[in-house]
């Protein structure tokens, strides 16, 4: 049985606010769990009904575990129809850009993303095409909202998102900078070479006017139809396909 | 001003329920409703709080006009921020799909699709790429949710989606179809033709067995990472833009 004030607690981690102040945020899911159980993360406490109980992991040293019922579990879910099992997880500390680990590899740098579907949904793709760094303006959505955590289906455990000013950031890296552009290089005919980042707007204006000088390769996917633009999370799919498509 | 029962009618089309029962659906923002205008749909009525009057295009006979204050909008809106105007768009009649139609282009097949979002966004991305026919079991979520209509930004609009039972319409089906799947040819290696279907999953199960003898070719997305699936409107993307790559 949980305690008035810990359910207060975890329901206050629904809010950016309170997690940016306790340095937690929540996961759901037991795979999800299982995922971020076996990865850097570290778990705070796991709170699971029955059911879930013999799914739970044994290496569970440090992690507080509570048995709670429906009811309990309801209350404290971010989510409509939860999912049985909740856990929460310290925000890692924050770690400066290691900017000699960005070479010889591809990165996505989000400039402002909002909206934490999407946002989810490009850190999860981004661990299918083997990418291993989001690097996101200091506007970005935040990648521990609950929205975004879910949408990255455990990916989040497996992807380095760091924020940053995307100006300075840009100013100091030697790679080259592929935007995602309504006009430039046909993305289907880009030479990508074997190292660069893939800069992508947000989802109303774009990538801001601040930012594109520092573009070297504008690069666009061709239109065959009507549509005025494509979701982001789309154009950073097709980005990553791209760039990936010649490696096998 | 607005009439309490005219809100409460505006309100029942939040619910698909009414949407059914009135055989009409909402629509927001003036991008979308003045692409809905120029386009097959019939509109009933726009409700435009006054710095949208100034927007409103002038061919506008048969469409009930109504001025509205920022109260009144936002009772009726479906967004948690509204966007100053709302239509009211009659739902077409159902029509059998034109097999002929489908030749010598592709089309996507969605078995299930339950997010609206998802959805929205791959006919909006279908719209990008050219492709003009969203094929969609009974079970796909409804294309006139708010979200759906809201997530294809006005694409929906120039998208033929239609409803179908899909064992008995894959089984008349002479065309090719190419089914997405974790297992399959290398979707970077695979010959489409010309024509052919694709036909797309579940968020959570993926194609249903039922149809999984009907692939004539099961193709996948190369892994190179530890994401385990692809977000179902993801997998549209790349799938939509491998067909057109070859085709600039």
């Amino acid at each position: 049985m949980l305690s008035k004030s810990q359910i207060s607690f975890i329901k206050s981690l629904h809010q950016k606010k309170y997690r940016k102040e306790s340095g937690i945020f929540i996961i759901e899911g037991i795979k999800s769990i299982t995922e971020f159980i076996n990865s850097s993360y570290q778990l705070n406490s796991i709170y699971y009904t029955h059911a879930y109980a013999p799914l739970l992991p044994n290496n569970l040293t440090n992690i507080k575990l509570f048995e709670v019922n429906n009811a309990e579990l309801e209350k404290i879910s971010t989510l409509q129809t939860p999912q049985g099992i909740i856990a929460l997880v310290h925000i890692p500390a924050k770690q400066e850009i290691d900017l000699n680990s960005l070479k010889n590899s591809f990165s996505l740098v989000l400039d402002d993303v909002q909206d934490p579907g999407n946002f989810g949904t490009i850190i999860r793709t981004a661990d299918w095409f083997g990418i291993k760094n989001v690097i996101c303006s200091e506007n970005t959505v935040e990648a521990y909202n609950p929205k975004t955590v879910q949408s990255t289906m455990g990916s989040l455990c497996r992807t380095n998102v760091s924020y940053t000013d995307l100006n300075s950031f840009l100013s100091k890296i030697k790679l080259p900078i592929f935007g995602a552009l309504l006009e430039g290089n046909d993305i289907y005919k880009t030479n990508w070479g074997n190292e660069g980042l893939i800069l992508l707007g947000n989802e109303g204006h774009g990538i801001s006017d601040l930012h594109l000088e520092k573009i070297t390769t504008p690069v666009t996917i061709p239109r065959f139809g009507k549509a005025e633009s494509l979701n982001v999370a789309v154009s950073a799919a097709i980005f990553c396909s791209e760039l990936s498509r010649n490696k096998k």
